[in-house]
Order: structure tokens, then sequence, then C-alpha cells
């Protein structure tokens, strides 16, 4: 488990699922908390084999309601009662997913051993969906050809580091740490002597952030909603020959995706949900690449960490 | 792809995906015609593994409408229609299967590309599910939490083989070899003489029958719809010491599958459907051995062939 910022890519593919590729499903884990983005049929597996520990997944993310992006999470909540799980679930989704769910539940005569929250989502809501004590989500309002979500997942600052030996040497007491922490000096009320958290801390680590876009068409306007973001995801189904195929399907190209990424300033641009119909993927990086340098593709159980 | 009687066990697991096993999953390849029986998750991959033309598919059989037996069907449906079938389809399954396919489609605005014919199987209605030219298949009425079915496939008895070399002989027009090859006599209208079949065709080949029965409780009565099929499968989740869980679950052990295989007087007994909280096979095959000898481990991507 990680301590950091880190996001693994569990399916890489469209569609369907292949021998080399599942379709959609990532898991994005922050200081130990894990959150799973969409989850096609198979990610069950790919967290085994994976070696994530999946019972601790808290909330679940699915963009929208096609097959290869929502299709193993059935089995995924099955498997949850399965192995005794007590703890709460929330599953945030554009309308539909409840009644799915429900109805699996009902034909089967089965039933949860746990709470399930369902989270509708919808772009005439507040677009954030939660907040914690470590991060905020956002939902990002996407153009596919059913309702679809993008998440934007942005870390709350974090506190900075006491600077242990000084304040052990200026007798700071231990009730003043959490403030100081938090960028506030310490006034000792005795002398009124202020104490600078400058001084007393060093810097905060980064807060980092990262934003899941798929599926959808170009969609100029998201840049904005985006800005300065760490590491995103971007769907590059198709090579820029196939343009009219994209915007027939409301997928889009990898000059498309890096334009998105440019005009967003991110720092880092994710590769996927590839159509099959390429075998070489080093002209559909070359592609992104030709609008931004720091793009990358992902393949299946790729990590990729910041901390 | 196979002229015989050949089965393909995709999965072999109960209730959950692991690393080891898929949950149930089979094709029975009778003839080149292809039968798929169960579709847990992860189904199309294991077809796409086990290298079988899956599009070639016509019936799907459902035992019953618990996850682990048919949640890959609606990522299996997809992917038919992605990759262009315009063959229609036959789905038999318990009451209900409609429904959630319906609503999938409903709610992801997707439809299937070729035709589904849905049939709902029903304790109350023939049993008799499909005949054909070259087999019949029968429903099995099972005991289980819900309802559900065991499949019964029997080959139909097939055509003689005409001795080649006798028949130019003897001048035996090209006409009468249907009726040699169905076991009828020949008669030479222009001087009455008799060409008796026995003569003129070798025998023909054996006819196969094959029972699927899962998920079940210990049904002794089962034995007498399926005397002397020659492959069983039978359930076999629990060992004996757990036979209190078995029939809390409504499932069997290996000792009542093995009773089941030697009433029916069956050929050849395959295990399958474990619980995953045993490790060694090895005790669950000696349970089912100690009462019906000819009694097999299968594993996923194990093929049984009859030629």
């Amino acid at each position: 488990m990680s301590q950091g910022f880190e996001l693994t890519v569990l399916g890489t593919g469209s569609a369907s699922p292949t021998l080399r590729r599942n379709p959609s499903a990532q898991v994005l884990n922050v200081r130990n908390h894990l959150y799973l983005i969409d989850c096609a049929e198979g990610t069950q597996i790919a967290l085994r084999k994976n070696k994530i520990k999946f019972q601790q997944i808290e909330h679940v993310f699915i963009s929208h309601l096609h097959g290869d992006h929502y299709l193993g999470l059935q089995g995924l909540l099955s498997t949850f009662s399965l192995l005794g799980r007590s703890k709460e679930l929330h599953i945030y989704s554009p309308r539909g997913l409840k009644e799915i769910i429900d109805m699996h539940f009902s034909i089967s005569q089965s039933q949860s051993n746990f709470p399930i929250h369902f989270h509708e989502i919808d772009k005439m809501n507040d677009s954030l969906l939660l907040e914690n004590d470590h991060l905020k989500v956002f939902a990002l309002t996407l153009k596919h050809r059913i309702p679809t979500f993008g998440f934007l997942f942005k870390e709350k600052k974090k506190a900075r580091h006491i600077n242990g030996p000084l304040v052990k040497e200026l007798k700071i007491p231990y009730y003043a740490f959490e403030q100081l922490k938090k960028g506030e000096d310490y006034i000792n009320k005795e002398n009124d002597e202020v104490y600078s958290f400058e001084k007393l801390t060093f810097p905060e680590d980064p807060s980092y952030s990262y934003a899941y876009c798929s599926d959808t068409a170009y969609l100029p306007g998201l840049s904005e909603q985006i800005k300065e973001v760490d590491i995103l995801y971007h769907e590059t189904t198709f090579m820029q020959k196939d343009e009219a195929l994209a915007k027939k399907t409301f997928h889009s190209t990898c000059i498309e995706a890096a334009l998105i990424a440019k005009k967003a300033n991110a720092k880092m641009l994710l590769m996927g949900h590839y159509s099959s119909r390429y075998l070489n993927e080093e002209s559909m990086l070359e592609e992104c690449k030709s609008v931004f340098e720091n793009s990358h593709l992902t393949q299946d159980g790729d990590i990729i960490k910041l901390s």
C-alpha cells in the first residue's frame, strides 16, 4: 500500500476484453484510500492480479453505462459480500445503475451484506461528488453518446512538517503543533512572543490532482475544468486518420487528447482506451507527442506514482 | 473444430472468479455446432484463450440466474455485435434474463445487431428445449435456491456408412444411399431384388449424450432422467465433512454427485464448481471414486472428447 498518490491502470482497451487488454478500470490510491474508477468485466480478476486489497475500496466512480465501463461491478459487489464485507460502499454513476443492480439482486434472490449508497451524477447538480479529509472529487461533464462524466480528484493542501529538534529546543507545547502544521503562527500567551510557523515547520508535501476523461468526443472546454492537473488520463481511442470515425462515435483522437492536455497545461498525459484496430502503439504515441511532449502509453497493470 | 462430440470446460470454480478458476461456463461442440452452457464473468476471455470460434455459438443455455453462471453474457452479446454478427442466437434460461438484458440495452442506449430469441425454461413446460438434425436438448429440473435447470444433450442416431466398393460393384443407384444409411433396405423395382442395408453399409458411429447438472442439492430422482448418459457433469461443491453446508446452500457433496452417477449408470463423472475452501482436490476425487470409479476432476481449459 502506498502513502502517496498512486494510480493503477487495470484496463486500457475499448469495447471488448481481449487477451491483451481489459476494458476500462483503474484504481487510485490516495494515502491508502482506494477509489475505483470504472469497472469493466474482468476487473475483479485484474484487482487480484495486481495484488490490490480490493475490500478497502470505499468509493466507485462509473463514468457511463456502456458495458465496457461497468459490467464487472455486479460480480465485484457479489465477491465483496462473499468475502464478508460489512463496510459501506459509495457508488457514483449516471442514472440507471441502481436499477440494474437492484434487478440483479431481485432476480437472483440475493442481496448485499453491506450497505451500498448510490449517488446519481447529474450535470444539473453540484459537480462536487465527494469531500473527505484528503481530497475532493468533482464530476466533469463529457460528451459521449449517452450521459458520461469524467472525474477530477484533487488532494487537499497537506499539513506542514514540524521541525522536531527546533520545537523541542524552544519548548513549544505539543498542543500548538496542529496549528503550526496548518500554517498558523504560535503565540505564547504568557509573554506574547510570536513563533512563526515558517520557522518551526518545513513546507508541506505537494498536493496532487488526477483527471479521468473517458469516454468523450473532443471537448475543448474540458481543459478549463482541469487546469494544471498533475495527471490527465484522456481517452485516445483513434488515430488522426480516423478522425471521422472518432466524431461519429463520440470518441477522441490522439491529437485531440494531446490538445486538451496542452491547453490544460497538464503535467502528464496518459493515453488509453485504444481501438483494437491499431497494432502499432508507437504511432499513436508519436501523434500525442507531436502536440504534447509528456504523453505516455498505458498498458494493463501500469502503475503511475507521484510522491 | 471437431467432427465429434467435444466438451471444453471453461470455468470450474464457484461463486467468484479467482486467479486459478473462472466460475461456470462450458462449450459443447457437437459436429461443429457450438452450444454454450452457462456464461460467468470472464467467459469471453476464456473462449478466446481456448481458441474457440465463438461467433459460431448458436445456442446458449443458462442454468440459473446467480451471478457466477450468467454475468459474462451481456459482454459476450456486446462483443458479438461489435464483431459484426448477424446470425441469430437462441438463449434458454429461467425467467428474468430477458428483462436483465433488455434493461442493459435500454440504459446503455445500445442494441444487438443480430436477432436474439429468448426461450424461458419453466418446469411446467415440455422439457424438450431444442431439436435439430443432430441432437435434442432437454431441461432437467434441479433443486437450488432459485429456479435452476440442468441440460441433457442427446445426439440422434447417426447415419450408417455406405460400403463404397460394394455399392459400386452391385451398381446400386446413388439415390438409394440415403435410405440405406437410415437402415432401410433397397429394392430394385425392375427385378424386385432386395438389397439388405446391413450388407451394403457399415454400422453407424455411436451417438453420445451429455448431462450438465449445476447447481443443485442432492436430488436422487435426477438419475432417472439421465440414465446411461455418456458424460455427466455434476457439481461437487463440497466434501462430505461439509454436508451440512451443502444442504444449507442447496449444493452437492462429492459423494452425492457420485451416487447420482452410479444410479444413472453414467459412463463418466466430471467434477466441478469446487468451493474455494479446498486446496487438496485429490481428496475430493477420492471421495467420488469411493462411490463411482470413473470420476474425474476438471480444470479450466480441459477438453473431454468422445469420437
